[in-house]
């Protein structure tokens, strides 16, 4: 799904040049950001039967932030929290989204994703970019309080609906529960206690079938 | 789309009793708002040809928050604009979209939302139903300079879509220019600039045949 050479969305259709040139400049990445809700995930929704999209899903991750803040180990900034997951996915906009088990995608991800980072935060006022783009930065590099929530919101969101769909992407062919706990453990460093509840949906659902045995419980 | 008497999507797939009873409470909410993504909305998206849904709207809004909240004429918290946008369409999960030009539906619609509020965030522990509920009503009421700024954000994101679309929504049959301007004036209350750039969209849509002659410019 490169769209290297695409045009903008709004190219198609451009904003009246009596609009202020920076407003102009904003509003089109406002709109070429619609695309995000283009990028399909590999997560099925609970609510009806279909995949979800990356809007969705940021939306969903924002929310868990509100309701879910008071399990943060340290103490984190909500709002900040909230502003690193509603840009997080923005890049896969250009790389799509990159699914959790799949290696071979996963091995040149980075470099793809901070290419699509570069372009599309560049829609912006020279100010903005810089500042979106380092919202992005500090998710990737998980160095803060807020990078390390909002990390896990991001791992912890998929295994609710995996849970709710009886195995989901636990499922994929060759992977193993402890597969899971692998890639999951990062909810961990920033909370004990959202990390154990996860632990519970994986041990659960490996003794129901849902996900395939690993090396097991005694790991978990 | 009433569910007076559905049950919630987490009972179907209880999470395991091993989990903290508050977490559990927290968890069953995040995974019955899933629903939002299932409300559609009457705005065509820029990115591909379909409606949007809550959740993507959700979203959208509040990463226009980021991105515009420099053109607020009051001080905002941008944090907690944010959050208002987050929750503020929440109880559509109960009672649907509300279309903007639909003035039948919109006559109960004060009632139908509240009741809707009572007993979707009355899933939350009693503090975090308070909270949610606090955020929802300070949005409704467009008392504070954050709620007024999220509120324009609400009216905003739709028109830039129907710019995109060369009218969308505003060749509603019946609608004229001037009941667009009517039903945007809202943004004015947030920020001067932004409702500029919004009747610059309105008048220029109008020229160009995309929305019905109103008593028209002169009154933008």
């Amino acid at each position: 799904m490169d769209r290297e050479n695409a045009r903008l969305l709004a190219d198609a259709n451009p904003f009246p040049e009596t609009i202020d040139a920076r407003l102009r400049q904003q509003l089109s990445f406002l709109i070429e950001v619609d695309r995000l809700k283009t990028v399909l995930r590999q997560s099925p929704l609970a609510a009806v039967d279909r995949r979800e999209n990356d809007a969705e899903h940021s939306w969903h991750l924002a929310l868990m932030v509100v309701v879910l803040a008071e399990h943060a180990d340290e103490k984190i900034d909500v709002g900040h929290t909230i502003e690193l997951v509603l840009v997080h996915d923005l890049v896969e906009i250009h790389t799509g989204d990159t699914p959790l088990y799949d290696t071979e995608m996963g091995a040149d991800q980075a470099e793809r994703e901070t290419a699509a980072a570069e372009k599309l935060f560049g829609l912006l006022p020279d100010d903005q970019a810089t500042r979106l783009r380092a919202l992005w930065d500090e998710f990737e590099a998980r160095q803060t309080p807020e990078a390390r929530f909002a990390k896990a919101m991001d791992r912890l969101e998929p295994m609710l609906l995996n849970w709710m769909a009886r195995g989901g992407t636990w499922r994929t062919p060759g992977v193993t529960a402890d597969d899971v706990r692998a890639r999951k453990a990062v909810i961990g460093d920033a909370s004990a206690s959202l990390w154990a509840a996860g632990r519970e949906l994986i041990d659960e659902g490996e003794r129901r079938g849902w996900a395939r045995p690993g090396h097991g419980l005694s790991t978990a």
